[in-house]
């Protein structure tokens, strides 16, 4: 019998690491989904225990070793493309000297709980001191993550939530985007002027909402002996891929806010139950990318839900569980599920305008990894472009403005862009399956979403992370990512 | 600064292990009462490396030389009694070699499994080959605890679950019962004979069922800012103390059911919810044993609520959550929840019958682990002493005799007496109760409770594992145990 190859005891240690990280998953979807308040200080110990455990194990001191004899063996593709990502988990779990670790925790820490009362007061100026230092703590870990790496310093943040992205290449693709998009919205909103639009009338009492949300993920393919869908205040996509905890929030005066956000979780879903099994445990069996994952949520919640032939189909379900009514006339619902409306909220948001609130947000980071911008510019610069590419007056509104998103006050830069990667990966998605099934339209209207399923499932579900993004897109969609399809998107759908 | 010393080395480890504990305990809560099917295979791999982990930590080799050393230290009363706890962990932890663990995991896994089939097939022949292998086992476990604790081998068996308790001293105990009860059973079936019980007239929706469960919860004092109550199909008390978390199942047609299994688990979980947080972490902060943990669960069902006075604050709350009607009536509800009917299965047994129930099981696994009876014994001991205790007849019954507790497939030998231990547990400290409180039905037909309440709190929430059991007895009860109480007990309420 040969003797076990150093891959192999690799793969055992990342097989660990899965579980752990099961553990992980499911107590985090309980803390948001079920756990009572007393219950938090026990439970943040326990957490930071398992966590502790998780660190220790991603940072084995066998590790580097371990990887640099596992490269000298002789490894088939897919293994290769396997140490290529446990490498890359590996050099994120090591770049940071644990004494930054913990002034991030703590400097963000105390931001972000600070900002919970901070926004509702409008308050910059008490918010400013404690943001300065996340920022500063965020500049030192881009330079550790960039020495390690060799990238940018703002590259190597982006490169956590979207591998292989650079700056460089999303200020074309968004430079474009904001080429098109101030004049797109305008015409958009001289057309839908004229428009009629029944409103709903509630109330949708919260059972009704939900047999109707849990009848739409069946529809939508999502498998419930491996998965469940639940309530919390904050909408999420939880668990793992062989047990997918779903979120969702009812009020009881608006039905579509749960039924779009059902949908849009449905598809990240969708991706995790989805991912090959014949890998899972291994880092070439997880999802590629947070841009990747959000294009899974938008290609389900805007490509297909919102579509003019999905309306066909979600009017008699409207009906059947909430009882008919005007509103619920296909083209009317169409009309309900498409109006432009430009506001100050990203997550409020319609398709069209929430480019723009991406970009932005892309813009001021940027700068301000770069030093090109300091803390305190970050009000006018949002105040300047909300104005040009929205244009709205957000002068001293903080609240509605620059604090509105937990992001930054939690150190997370380089994770807004994910969100716009996403939408044009999904029109580039779309504009293939189109491609492939002419009558696709006809096909959703009957109810039959094969054709978008199995080209998910072919495309992007099965690869897992055995491309590189660039190379998922090519192999997927037959080019190299291009906004020309966004555009086209919002043309046809919005202006056709 | 001193040194740190020994003992708080111990209570480190200790703390983290209780961290560890509670991942494991919402990870079991989750499988049980949230989890979909799918998810058993990966959650099993999970439950599996945390219990490894856990294994790891309670037998790490450090621990010998730190019990040792600690018990040279300078400690106070509570720290000696801590370490006591510890050591019995410790001991636990390490008494049985690593193969026997296995092979006693592997025989139990497989007789429990096909258990579960065969019990409704009445298979016992199919059944006595896994039977006899779990069994030579256990002998083999009970063996090395006894070797290593210098007990009996019951008793060391016994002590897992019921620290302090000898297998002479719970014949004693039990023979006395058992010279008794089945008199009295008569006595009472006599009397209840004639007496006219009106049934509740269902369905009883399992929504007003929830309330009112909830709404009990409430009366009886669930903390539920550090707990919930959720469905499963086998009811249970998990979680941690510091967040409880109780299941219930519902029957539409019979609501008795589920109330008094959540009285019964709202025992266990105000338990838990009242351990003293100060040494929370520590094995001293730990509930006292399986049988003083039942003694809660049925002070609060038998004693509490299953009493005349307690009827009468009952009433109206059906009345309020399943409409009225005459079997409501406090008088009838009292007859009907104190019934004594001899039935076959254990966990539908009354009170008054209960005991003969454990009796049998106790006396039939002493004499299998003592080798004076072997697996195919079984039939023919328990026939004859259902026939003796309770007059029933079981021959040939295997599926409601002896097959139809997991107990025994599942290798839990000395678990059984825990469950009698409680009801005479529950009744000592009622005793006692009523002693200083000579208006205590008065209070609780009134709805006031804390009389109840402050005793448990003082007596035995607060006191956790400060002392072994017979102290802890003593020092609530101001004397050793007795089964006198709970004849009185039964003589009052069924002959009175």
């Amino acid at each position: 019998m040969p003797a076990k190859s150093t891959y192999t005891a690799l793969t055992e240690h990342y097989a660990r690491l899965h579980r752990y990280h099961h553990l992980s998953a499911i107590l985090g979807w309980d803390r948001s989904a079920m756990m009572p308040p007393g219950g938090m200080e026990a439970r943040a110990a326990a957490e930071a225990e398992l966590n502790a455990l998780i660190h220790r194990h991603r940072t084995d001191a066998r590790m580097a070793g371990w990887i640099e004899a596992a490269e000298q063996e002789a490894l088939n593709d897919f293994e290769r493309a396997n140490l290529r990502e446990i490498r890359r988990d590996w050099r994120e779990a090591n770049a940071l000297p644990e004494a930054l670790v913990e002034a991030k925790t703590l400097a963000e820490a105390r931001c972000e709980h600070a900002w919970r009362t901070q926004r509702g007061a409008n308050d910059w100026a008490g918010f400013l001191p404690n943001f300065r230092e996340v920022l500063r703590l965020a500049r030192e870990e881009a330079r550790y993550l960039a020495d390690d790496s060799g990238l940018e310093p703002y590259d190597a943040l982006l490169d956590r939530y979207e591998p292989g992205a650079r700056a460089a290449d999303l200020a074309r693709l968004f430079g474009e985007v904001r080429g098109w998009l101030p004049d797109l919205v305008a015409r958009i909103r001289d057309k839908q002027a004229s428009e009629r639009v029944i409103e709903p009338v509630g109330p949708f009492p919260r059972e009704r909402q939900r047999t109707l949300g849990l009848e739409m993920m069946k529809l939508l393919g999502f498998d419930f002996e491996a998965g469940r869908l639940d309530e919390s205040a904050h909408p999420f996509s939880g668990g793992v891929p062989e047990d997918v905890r779903l979120t969702t929030r009812y009020r009881e005066d608006d039905f579509t806010q749960s039924l779009m956000g059902i949908i849009h979780e449905t598809g990240h879903a969708r991706y995790e139950q989805n991912l090959p099994r014949e890998w899972l445990g291994q880092p070439i069996a997880q999802a590629r990318s947070f841009g990747i994952h959000e294009s899974q949520s938008l290609a389900f919640e805007m490509q297909l839900a919102r579509s003019r032939a999905f309306a066909d189909l979600l009017a008699p379900m409207l009906a059947e569980h909430l009882g008919a009514q005007a509103a619920f006339e296909p083209g009317n619902l169409h009309r309900l599920l498409t109006r432009v409306r430009p506001g100050l909220i990203r997550v409020d948001a319609d398709e069209v305008t929430y480019p723009a609130h991406v970009i932005l947000r892309f813009e001021i980071e940027r700068a301000l990894i770069a030093g090109e911008a300091e803390a305190e510019d970050v009000p006018v610069l949002w105040d300047s472009q909300m104005a040009v590419l929205l244009d709205l007056d957000t002068r001293d509104n903080y609240r509605d403005g620059c604090m509105q998103d937990v992001h930054w006050p939690a150190g997370a830069f380089g994770y807004f862009p994910s969100y716009t990667l996403g939408a044009i990966y999904a029109a580039q998605w779309f504009a293939a399956i189109r491609r492939e099934t002419p009558d696709l339209d006809a096909q959703i209207a009957r109810g039959e979403l094969s054709a978008v399923f199995e080209w998910l499932r072919t495309n992007i579900w099965s690869q897992a992370s055995r491309w590189e993004t660039p190379e998922l897109v090519r192999r997927a969609s037959g080019s190299a990512l291009d906004a020309t399809h966004l555009r086209r998107h919002l043309e046809t759908r919005y202006l056709g």
